[in-house]
Order: C-alpha cells, then sequence, then structure tokens
C-alpha cells in the first residue's frame, strides 16, 4: 500500500492511499479520514460509497463530512466507484465501466476480468483496512449517494449483523425497473434477470429487510428522480414494518449541495446507532 | 446576468451567475450564497477571495462555508479569480494570468486590458450584486485564502469602514519581499516598487491598521509558508497593537482540509462583528 497524501483535517486526518487489488486486478485508489481519537486506538468506521462517475475524491472533498465524524470520532472510508486504467474495459457512456462499476461482481465479458466491486467492496477493501487502521471491525455503519446509496443499501441488506446502521443520499432504489441498473446489469452480470434480484434494495427490503435503523434522503427537485424510484423502496420499507426514516426534502436537487446539506444528520444518525 | 446554476443548500440557495464586465471587459462568473433569510429581506454578505489557479468553484464545494453562513444568515460571494478566455492574455505559468489576478489593476502589458481585478472586485461586482440581490451594503465582511488572503487583507486596509471584519486562511502577507508577489507585482504594476506599496498587507498594516477585528489562519506545516511570510504580518500587527488573532495551527498545510477545519470559526467571528 502507498500513500498518496496526508493533509490535517479537522484535528485529524484525511489520507489517501493506493494498493493491488487482487479482486480487480488492478491498483485501486481510496480515501480515509481518521479522527484525532484513532491516535489513542481503534474508532468506529462509517463507509461512504460515491455515486456514478465519481473517485474516492468526491465526497472526501465535498461532502464536508470529516467535520461531523471529528465531532463524533469515526473514521470514514470512501472507496473508488470502479477499477480503472488504460487496459481496463470502458464505454463511452458516463454510466457504464470506468466510474460506474454498480458495487457487484461482473461475469460478462468484457467486464469480468476487473469489475469485482462488491468482492472488493465487501471482502478486500475491509480485509486491509483492519489489518492497517485503527478500526474497529465490529463498529461499522454504510452510507452512499445515488448509486452509492444502492450499493450501500444492498450491502447492508446481504451481510446482516456487520453494520449497525445504513442510510442514503437520493439512492437507485429499484435498479432492476430503472435504467440506473437493467443497462448496467445487462451488460455485467447478463440478461438473467433473477441474478439481478440480490442487487436490488427494494426486492432486498422485501425479502430480508435490514436489521437496524435506515436513513433515507431525498431531494424533490432531483433531476433524476425518474430513475432512483424512492416509491418504490418506500413502500418496500412500510410494507415490511422496517424501521427507518424517509425523507422528501423540498427543493433539493441531487447535487452534492443536497449531500452536504444533511451531511451531519446522517453521521450523527449513524454515531448513534455505532454507539449502540 | 445570466444563471447558470441554482441549487438548494443548507436551507438557501448557492447560485452561480455570469455577467459582461466592464472592468476586465470579459464575461466574469461568480458563485453567490443566499441563505434562507434572503426570501425576507437583505442580508449581511461575507466576501470570500481564493487563491492562485481557483475559479468561482473551489471554495463554493470545497470550503463547506454554506453551513455556518446558512447558520449565521449570511451571505457568501465567491468571485473569480481572473479574467479568463481565449482572447485574455495568459501564462503558461500557474501563477501568473489567468487564475492568478493579484487583485490589482494591471498597468502593463499585455495585462492591463483585462487583468483589472481590483477595480472588479471592490467597484463593479459590489455594485452589480447590490443592485440585483437582497444584501446589505452596509454589512460586509472579507475574507480569502492565500492570493485571496492577501486580496482581502489588501482591500479591508484600504476601504476603511467599508467591512465590519477581515479574516484570511494562509494569506500570502508581504507580497513585496515574496516570489508570491515580486513576480506578479512586476509583471501587472511594472518595476517601479514604490507602486506595489498599496497591495502589500504588511506595508498597509504598519501604515494604516484595520479598524476592525482581525483573525489569521496559518498552517505549521504549510508547504507555502516562505512564500507567506506570516511573520512580517505578525510583526507589523503587534508593533501596531492592531486588535486581532493570528493563530499558528499545528500541523495544517495550505489546502482546503486546513481551510474547511476552520471555516467554522472564520464565519462566526465575521457574524458577531457584522451584528456589531
Amino acid at each position: 500500500m502507498k500513500t498518496i497524501s496526508e493533509n490535517r483535517c479537522f484535528g485529524g486526518v484525511q489520507g489517501v492511499y493506493t494498493h493491488p487489488s487482487a479482486a480487480t486486478g488492478t491498483d485501486m485508489t481510496f480515501g480515509l479520514f481518521l479522527p484525532a481519537e484513532a491516535e489513542n486506538g481503534a474508532v468506529p468506521v462509517l463507509w461512504y460509497l460515491s455515486g456514478l462517475t465519481c473517485t474516492h475524491e468526491n465526497a472526501m472533498v465535498k461532502s464536508g463530512a470529516q467535520r461531523w465524524a471529528a465531532e463524533q470520532g469515526i473514521a470514514l472510508v470512501f472507496p473508488d466507484t470502479s477499477p480503472r486504467g488504460e487496459g481496463v474495459a470502458n464505454d463511452s457512456a458516463f454510466d457504464l465501466g470506468q466510474g460506474a462499476g454498480f458495487y457487484v461482481n461482473a461475469t460478462q465479458d468484457p467486464w469480468a476480468l476487473n469489475f469485482q466491486m462488491w468482492d472488493y467492496v465487501t471482502e478486500e477493501l475491509p480485509r486491509l483496512l483492519f489489518n492497517a487502521f485503527p478500526l474497529e471491525e465490529g463498529a461499522q455503519a454504510i452510507t452512499g449517494h445515488s448509486m452509492g446509496g444502492h450499493g450501500a443499501l444492498t450491502i447492508a441488506m446481504s451481510f446482516p449483523g456487520r453494520f449497525a446502521s445504513v442510510s442514503a443520499f437520493a439512492p437507485i432504489c429499484e435498479p432492476t425497473r430503472s435504467d440506473w441498473g437493467r443497462k448496467q446489469f445487462t451488460a455485467y452480470l447478463g440478461s438473467d434477470e433473477t441474478l439481478w434480484a440480490g442487487h436490488d434494495s427494494t426486492h432486498l427490503m422485501r425479502r430480508f429487510g435490514f436489521d437496524g435503523p435506515m436513513l433515507i434522503d431525498q431531494g424533490t427537485s432531483d433531476q433524476f428522480l425518474d430513475l432512483l424510484r424512492p416509491e418504490a423502496l418506500a413502500a418496500a420499507m412500510t410494507e415490511r414494518r422496517q424501521g427507518g426514516i424517509v425523507r422528501m426534502q423540498k427543493g433539493y436537487d441531487h447535487s452534492y449541495f443536497f449531500v452536504s446539506t444533511f451531511m451531519e444528520d446522517h453521521v450523527d444518525f449513524h454515531a448513534q446507532a455505532l454507539r449502540g
């Protein structure tokens, strides 16, 4: 693992690191914020999964999350959203290929070789982080934005007991019925739709739910509302009697101005769950 | 004036606007954050001047300032740092030409034609803003980062009574004795150094001081400390018995991770002065 940068930030350290990944077969870069408390022992950790086109950097510089994580003594992990590089498959569309891993393990050519983001985010990166940094493996929470909200929700429901809480900003809620999902699942997973269900939050909610608190924020002026389908997840949550909060935020759009506005609430929400 | 974008943000609106500028002879773009209170009347305004290489956008997306401005009911203005465009003079160095206006009126070719950032920021843009938006002309404060800290300090001391307070993050404190200053002043203002003095905070502090509170934050691990010369301004401030605070922040560097860490303090500092 190589240190790309370390900057003091809200009394802690915002680091950026690169490492060779067995899952993706490429070098992968991630951001990690460690609060001051990490100097004296392991701290809880909040995963932040980013959306389409993002790298590890977007939320790290735009969301303002470090302020609230520092206040709560919580670490933040910012993984990249896909493998990258010249030898890695790509597409000219912004919503397929590099920057659009969709948090799945691709089985179809040409994607299967490198696009193993599910394994990367749920297995390889956690193992590396808990070995290398003072992070409590028993105190994890997860959040994300848009495609990353989809990732956070599907991962949280697929690993019962791993995450104390899950939240999402404008998540893709029902990718199997959205152009943000059908296109990518066809490319990465093939046309057999039964194999998609494990990557659809609404489906997972109906089937399993989440054994902890949930928080969803969605702007009412989001330019991608039709693709996100929050109504599907909200219906599934209420039908299941899932404990959780869905907030429709009047006038907010899909941007980081929306994410940063509600970041304090999300970090505080997770901190409360992590304190148990 | 043209609206480029408006995003809801912390209960207010983060806008970006473009207008033809008589001062620079180009179109100029700026960011303006209006807190919710602006829907019901004029609000105080905090100017934020950016550093080398920045546009109106950097602080707008990275500093986290809107959170604190919203809490205090204060507007934020984010001007660009220079004129831009194909017909505008430039230099291959990052610290001269476009993105490096240094908040002066250039008198030398080829810069004089467009590089009139002093007039733009102190006359033209204020006139436009106070005409078009609900901003209190009698309740202004000013801050900035690096080259923008230099701009904030020199402008504040040059217009007694205009600003209730001034602050700066890692400002260029003595440009007439720094390579961040001598090079640019030579290019923009010519080699007669007597014409530079009005654009040197340390000189202005010795000569005039500032009729209000001052706050300076400087990271001790700033990679540009030798160019910033905070010791010169700190000495001038103490010699003059200027009311103010200079804080050397242990371990912080020159980045927006530093700026965002202390932004809350700066906005609160200005809010207190603006409430007067």
